[in-house]
């Protein structure tokens, strides 16, 4: 299935690009949060972030670095949210890997709303789960 | 400046390690907003994403996709967020690198308000900031 990003990479659809390489395409969030949110994503068209190749998530990484570099010298913003969401649960709505970029600027900016728990053993949120998590 | 997070590398203080490569370290939250909330951390001390260098950036993209999967598979979500807050205006609250892997389950994880505007010309948030993003 095609998504809007793909189109968007082609050159299908316009958009106000900041960036490119091999593997990486980054440009401004349409609806953005705060001055300057942009948009970084890999070619590679996966849905989820873990479904990115070596290749793609290494050259993600670093553009990650670049472009918030890039972002803050333009917009002159001192702090910034990076976000990507994985599933409609989780708030993604184009099924493409996209990392946000988000500066923030005293109210404007992306808000979370931040319930943790305790880490203990023999809760629901055990921390034997680290045990379970393997490779 | 030493934050907690090194100590937590060297050993110093314990941890619910779930992953470490020459670059990178991963442990679960001792906080977690949902069970297998996990922090992928550079082992390179810097406190900002813009500071990192190529080597840990492409290192610690390359962990995220491969932690994020081994989450997945250890806790059966299906959806999550990744988050990494820049800055305590941006809700940062230790001074070194750390990106949040959130698995979401229906209430549980992370909750984001989303308020977007509009990408327009010769407003506040006009998209000539594109051409301002220079590298």
């Amino acid at each position: 299935m095609t998504t809007l990003f793909e189109k968007i990479i082609a050159g299908d659809i316009p958009c106000h690009k900041v960036y490119e390489d091999d593997f990486v395409f980054a440009f401004l969030d349409i609806a953005p949060l705060s001055k300057g949110h942009t948009l970084v994503i890999p070619k590679e068209a996966v849905a989820y972030l873990h479904e990115l190749s070596e290749d793609a998530a290494k050259a993600l990484g670093k553009a990650l670095v670049k472009v918030s570099a890039a972002v803050l010298e333009a917009t002159g913003a001192t702090a910034y949210n990076i976000l990507q969401n994985n599933g409609a649960e989780a708030h993604q709505v184009v099924d493409h890997v996209h990392f946000h970029i988000i500066p923030k600027f005293g109210d404007e900016g992306l808000v979370i709303e931040w319930v943790p728990n305790e880490l203990v053993d023999g809760e629901s949120l055990a921390c034997d789960i680290a045990d379970r998590i393997t490779f």
